[in-house]
């Protein structure tokens, strides 16, 4: 069981509403609260990573527009400027500019005010309730994948400290564990940020998962020893034609699992499937701060003077991509029409 | 030009002669010289990678015998035990035991004491100097696979720190670099270690190359652009069938050159070749401490109760190699036929 606090809640403090956040770039040596009044300091949290995760950043921004429209002597101004800055903090994640764009029109629908507040909360309360069900609707889709004794590989975090619920891919690796399926969790360490090394492995030692963290680069070895039966990331956005926006090195996962025959499957919601994006060349990729590569705790990794290439995203194909698990089920044929397919059903701006 | 210190260096000090070597775990943030004026403090400097990469392994080792040999108050028994300690240290590199039992050997021949020792020096100072010639004939063969504004990707270091003289891949670098060729330089950082953030890069800002540093994991994203010309890695052993054991993530790399239609090189001095071992199954892979992965400088970067997967080598098998560049010739069908054509006028156990 999970006593570890959660990683985001809505507050009623005697100073007003406020959004606590388990600061994610303190683990996994400390459990770290941050306490969010306002829009800019949320902004700032979401900015330097200590709450991420494409689920978990919809969340995240559709309280922060709550929590600007909870700012009733400020007015509806303020709610549309906390909004466009909320949804335009991270470009790559389409979740955050949409859930934002959801609560802010329901905070207009209500014409503002206090209507317009308890709107937007209510949202917000609604779309992290949708990402729970949706996660655990995840695994239940994703676990046919996983065979006996699996040895899974995952990239990056994607488990409850990005979700509602129990996360996407991580969803679908800890309800193989509860089926005893599971001999093993590979996580790749995930440079520059490490969040498999600091917080995946950190959600495993929670769950009381069996798993052993690696170098990104040694993954490499597991597939050549035959030591790995599937591997399983998260999205960070999904284009029209299949192409896979995910943390910097999923694409060389994909490029591998590939090359020894071992099935590639992409666990996201179907919020993450952006089609009025045709392909992965459309997808605006970040690119992050050389210091991030070339110091580490404040200790220099690399000679002043070198410069560092820091994407944070990489594109993986829909040809590497052997199935996307979404809520709503499974698409195995990754193209437009299996896109389409899946998503027919979707409210017009969900 | 290089106003840095000599990477190792045999010192004739009143109290006795000594290796002094860099210390390459200090760099880049210090040069620190460490002075071994014994056999046990040069077997602990290699064990902890204050010196290291193939050929310089094989100087050390050498000069090692030497020193063990310049205890003339000690005899022969001392120089066999440390030359036992020495060969052993590191199983990867076969360099590293096949010069320490060339530097014995001469010893033994000489009869040991004074003549021993002479002669324990020379084969030491003979095995630098070849090393140096051998690296020049290595950038001079490797240089015609460099096109004109090449972006060249290199991984770990295999410079003027692993070598008599100015390395293997990077010597090709240098040169291409001197030759106006080389438009960049990508350094995949090689966790977990980061040799390539803390010794290439190093050697990089040294020489003024251009040059930038990259998570291991974002290679992918750098073939996927199309700016990726040339793959060039050095080798710690390439087996009878072409199989290159060299620092993990290189494997990784040589799938992706493939997926991409890259030439993947690899340059090595005929010592690295080692015909005994018929195939990658063969090679002894260190698997080194998880605290490598699991904490960075002091500081956790996994929870405790993490375990890591810590393999130092991987194997890149033949097919992906597209050439074996050595210092007598390119071998451009990489197989045991290929091999031995370019090893055919070695000494038998040079």
């Amino acid at each position: 069981m999970n006593s570890a606090p959660s990683p985001l809640l809505w507050v009623d403090l005697p100073t007003g509403p406020a959004v606590r956040l388990l600061d994610q770039t303190r683990l996994p040596g400390e459990e770290v609260t941050v306490t969010c009044h306002s829009v800019d300091v949320l902004v700032d949290a979401i900015r330097r990573l200590a709450v991420r995760g494409a689920p978990m950043l919809g969340i995240a921004g559709a309280y922060g527009v709550a929590l600007a429209a909870a700012r009733r002597d400020r007015g509806s101004e303020h709610v549309a400027r906390a909004a466009g800055a909320l949804a335009t903090v991270r470009p790559t994640a389409v979740n955050l500019a949409r859930a934002v764009r959801r609560t802010a029109a329901a905070y207009d629908e209500a014409g503002g005010g206090e209507p317009g507040a308890k709107a937007a909360l209510d949202v917000a309360q609604a779309i992290e309730a949708e990402d729970a069900a949706s996660c655990a609707r995840i695994a239940e889709h994703g676990l046919p994948f996983v065979p006996e004794g699996a040895r899974i590989l995952t990239h990056c975090n994607t488990g409850q400290l990005v979700s509602g619920g129990e996360g996407t891919a991580y969803a679908i690796i800890a309800a193989a564990h509860r089926a005893g399926r599971l001999a093993k969790l590979w996580i790749g360490e995930t440079r520059p940020l490490l969040q498999g090394a600091r917080l995946t492995a950190y959600e495993a030692v929670r769950d009381g998962l069996p798993h052993a963290v690696l170098p990104d680069a040694a993954a490499g070895v597991l597939f050549a020893r035959r030591e790995v039966d599937l591997v399983a990331v998260g999205a960070d956005r999904i284009t029209a034609d299949g192409s896979v926006a995910n943390k910097v090195g999923t694409y060389s996962l994909a490029v591998l699992a590939r090359h020894h025959g071992v099935p590639f499957v992409v666990a996201a919601p179907t919020s993450t499937i952006d089609l009025d994006i045709p392909n992965g060349a459309g997808v605006d990729v970040e690119q992050r701060a050389s210091t991030e590569v070339t110091a580490f705790g404040g200790i220099p990794t690399a000679p002043a003077g070198s410069p560092a290439y820091n994407p944070a995203f990489d594109i993986t194909p829909p040809d590497l991509v052997t199935a996307v698990v979404t809520e709503r089920g499974v698409v195995r044929s990754v193209d437009e029409p299996g896109l389409r397919r899946v998503c027919r059903f979707m409210e017009p701006d969900v």
